[in-house]
């Protein structure tokens, strides 16, 4: 069994030592030197367009991390090579810890503290009320079901949008284009979670942003070209929306002149919100790669009519 | 029955009509148009000492609070006039989220993050290791336990340090002065939530402080008096300890020329991370009322011995 690496820069000598340790049995290497048209498995990320189009013979390419945007070649090539992309990996703990941080810093009015404290201030703010800070999460995939029952668990009213309906105890479900509008609307901190698809790129435009209620905060930790940058603006300019904490963006790292970096109701981090972890997603392919091998289903495998 | 109330300042009125749905049957007055000698039951905050003298005939008396060492008075009442705390009324919650996110702001280096944008950098730090990120938690009572429990779901590795040992799911229990400095040793963010009594005011001086392992960091959200000042600004100003978010001080309002106002590695806010809820209150007082009324025990009663 021929395994194939390309990791785009980051660590892929990591990645290799812990196949090698996992799958004893295979030939692993990266690409060039092991050739995509002999490889059985693939392990991607951020892969040069010549590399998918050989590997038309592989079983599976295994995508390192949680959206399959990256991959546009992929259409290309014949049905019957899976692709499947990581199913959680230590990503959902570490997605709870940033919308966690980003939404209690907002509900508990944190910044309002930190000005205070640099006034010198000694003043307890009248507690936002929790009932009406509701937590509506877009995406319900294994992210987003996470991080919807984080919030339950602090007692925060949590709804999902996704495409198809989702029963997550504690959450309202709302599902489809038709249920967008009433999501929204109902509110108060939106969390995007979506994978970007043709049906979400430039979904967040001036129309959808503004059926938020007045007051309401976005949260991206999803794809930056979800959120149509200019309309978010305008809208927090305005004083419609009170702000946004974005972690992913457009085009990163995020260009120099963006108006994003020095926006004062703008928390911006470079693209950290999870992040793929080696060993935890090496166990979950190898015991894939197993799996396939003897004739059994995966889960993760990705629909190429969604994209996700 | 007759019960007297006495909120210091904060508002009586919403504390009385609560009362009044929920015991119908009862007398209820504020002090001193109620008279305390009269009183079946007192629930009180921040009592002046000749209206706790007055209550030796009372059954009992609710502190609406988690902390009673706002009473000295107490220890002059007869044995018989139960002394009750709040066991949670929602304090619980809101403890989990202040601590959540001051935890997740160390341990994600949020604050890193708002100086990278201030100065336009994309940079993406080198993730803490969280399993070298211990989450010690002084004082493992109603309170603690909850807060140790949401670090557990988070996969940080939690410990907390109590006068008796206590078995709470996926944490190491230290117990007892014995083994408090290795408690202390072995904890990287340090989360004060013990009462204050004899034995823990100025527990948390020097010596205890440099126990803790350099580039340690302290949360207190349980009272001021429990650290001493000038030892923890001695430790954060020569490097040992990373720095500290407080809630709570020795003097509240925290006076105006206190160094911690405009230190660069303290985080204040104004006593504010847990606030009793009148709802959720006297929904739990009335019941006890109804209980000690039928004869029957309550929890939440406090062991005047040790003071908690």
């Amino acid at each position: 069994m021929k395994i194939l690496v390309h990791t785009a820069g980051s660590d892929s000598a990591a990645w290799i030592d812990a196949l090698n340790q996992a799958l004893p049995e295979a030939g692993i290497d990266r690409w060039p030197a092991a050739r995509a048209a002999d490889a059985d498995y693939a392990l991607l990320w951020k892969p040069p367009p010549e590399l998918v189009r050989d590997l038309a013979h592989a079983k599976a390419i295994f995508n390192l991390g949680a959206g399959v945007d990256s991959m546009p070649e992929l259409s290309a090539l014949p049905r019957d090579v899976l692709l499947v992309r990581l199913d959680d990996a230590g990503m959902a703990e570490q997605m709870i810890e940033y919308v966690l941080h980003a939404v209690i810093r907002r509900y508990r009015e944190f910044d309002a503290y930190v000005d205070q404290q640099r006034e010198g201030l000694w003043h307890q703010r009248s507690r936002l009320s929790k009932n009406e800070f509701t937590v509506g999460i877009l995406g319900a995939g294994v992210l987003g079901a996470e991080v919807a029952r984080a919030f339950v668990r602090l007692g925060f009213p949590v709804q999902v949008w996704s495409r198809t309906p989702k029963a997550i105890s504690g959450v309202t479900s709302f599902a489809g284009p038709q249920e967008l509008d009433s999501f929204l609307a109902s509110t108060r901190v939106l969390v995007c979670l979506l994978p970007l698809t043709r049906e979400t790129k430039d979904l967040l435009d001036q129309v959808r942003l503004a059926r938020l209620p007045r007051g309401a905060y976005l949260v991206n930790v999803a794809r930056g070209a979800v959120v149509v940058d200019a309309d978010l603006l305008a809208l927090i300019d305005s004083g419609h929306l009170e702000g946004a904490t974005l972690d992913v963006f457009r085009d990163e790292p995020l260009p120099k002149a963006h108006p994003f970096w020095h926006h004062p109701r703008i928390v911006l981090t470079p693209h950290v919100s999870a992040v793929t972890r080696v060993e935890a997603s090496v166990a979950q392919i190898s015991a894939k790669i197993r799996r396939l091998e003897a004739g059994l289903p995966v889960t993760g495998i990705v629909d190429r009519r969604h994209g996700y």
